[in-house]
């Protein structure tokens, strides 16, 4: 049992918590929870498996939380004192379970070699909450892609991978390091349409039949979309909005036109 | 300019913030930040206008900030001075301007008898987060209304205030005193449909043409639909759902089905 702060374990994971650069370099990331690592053992592979030491006492009453922790297959698995485990958790009120999780292999160019595909581009969405949110319903919607330009809130900081409960290992996220301009005109070429949310010169959701290729852009929650991008756009779409609204949120905008895009299929 | 944390105006302010009954009962609420302030001056009515000292002091640069002031009509006005202001905040980075505004009337019979109508049902929807997108959207979907059980959070409560910017003024809100199924049964009566999610003998979102007037039951985000609503359904929907996600977001739920029900009127 680990029961001294500054095990170098203990530091490890407090280090992929705290800084996205060390999260990149490692190529994994930390998901805190049950359902969170249920979620990531279903969907990708864990390095590292901890339980605090009231979560392994729980353990011998409770079959379920044992068969969970058994069948998961991980390199490490050690328990953790209590006040430790407290102390590195991201959450008010820890459940004693956390686990580190290899970053999927994405492999953005068989995505967009696809004949049918549709990939939602987020042009620096901030808000953690809106990113999981997008996340999870782009699983459901079956779309093939989502993309991050740099200026977007880092998908596996902990409050995302906890939101998420694993679909950030099941939708092909794909964090851009080039600028957003490049990437979209590079999907152009390889014949996507390119779809933005905006008022000028646009077309209803409710009339627009999606391309066989299709990648549809969401802006900033405070700005809309970049310029940018915005040139990028072959065609752009309102959603209707009644009684003085200014604004959908951004999680609202990208869940209804995923949900249109995701009829073409 | 007030000066002390107990001055009576003060300490009338900050119960107003946390208690909800005393919400309630006084028929007022508090919003914070310039934008909802703005809004809630666009939609309903202000009672009492604070800022604070730095408040005023931008002020006499910015003629935008004093145009907002003068603009506004309320029984009182008063500079509070930083510290004071900053301790009754809600917010980490408070805007330095908060408004108590009268909650709106809201007439439930008139909205029932209406020819054709669309209302969204909350039942012990808790996340303030999936409230204050909620009802934003049912804004710009032309929802006539938005009724939520008593187990939901508080819509008064800071946090929604803020989110919803005014969209609880437009659009009108009902809070039941009763229990969520003697209401179902009510508006039943009064020729509404009721529509729940649920994977059970349920029908396709996109294979539903809502009747005129349609009432959509959201469920609470862990729990679902409760038993004694779920017994009222007419119709149960699904969203569809691919990839092994296990259900959508509340709001995301919410604003899909709003989506569809919009396209009848």
């Amino acid at each position: 049992m680990i029961t001294g702060k500054d095990n170098p374990r203990i530091k490890y994971i407090k280090k992929l918590l705290d800084k996205s650069s060390f999260r990149n370099s490692e190529k994994k990331f930390v998901a805190e929870g049950l359902r969170a690592v249920k979620e990531c053992n279903r969907f990708g592979t864990i390095n590292q498996l901890y339980i605090s030491s009231g979560y392994e006492e729980k353990m011998s009453e409770n079959s379920e939380l044992s068969d969970v922790y058994n069948e998961i297959k991980a390199d490490i698995k050690e328990t953790v004192k209590d006040d430790i485990f407290n102390k590195i958790s991201d959450t008010k009120s820890p459940q004693g379970i956390l686990a580190i999780v290899y970053m999927p292999e994405v492999n953005p160019d068989a995505i967009y070699e696809k004949k049918n595909a549709s990939v939602l581009v987020l042009d620096e969405v901030r808000d953690p909450g809106n990113i999981g949110t997008i996340i999870r319903t782009a699983q459901g919607m079956g779309f093939d892609a989502v993309i991050f330009s740099k200026g977007c809130a880092d998908i596996y900081q902990p409050k995302i991978v906890r939101s998420t409960m694993g679909s950030l290992l099941k939708v092909p996220c794909i964090k851009l390091e080039n600028d957003l301009k490049t990437e979209l005109e590079n999907i152009k070429k390889l014949g996507f349409t390119i779809y933005a949310t905006a008022l000028n010169n646009s077309v209803s959701i409710t009339e627009i039949i999606f391309d066989e290729k299709a990648a549809i852009i969401i802006g900033n929650e405070a700005n809309g979309i970049s310029d940018e991008a915005f040139l990028m756009s072959d065609q752009n779409i309102t959603i209707p909005m009644k009684n003085g609204l200014e604004s959908y949120n951004a999680s609202v905008a990208a869940s209804i036109l995923m949900y249109e895009a995701g009829k073409k299929q």
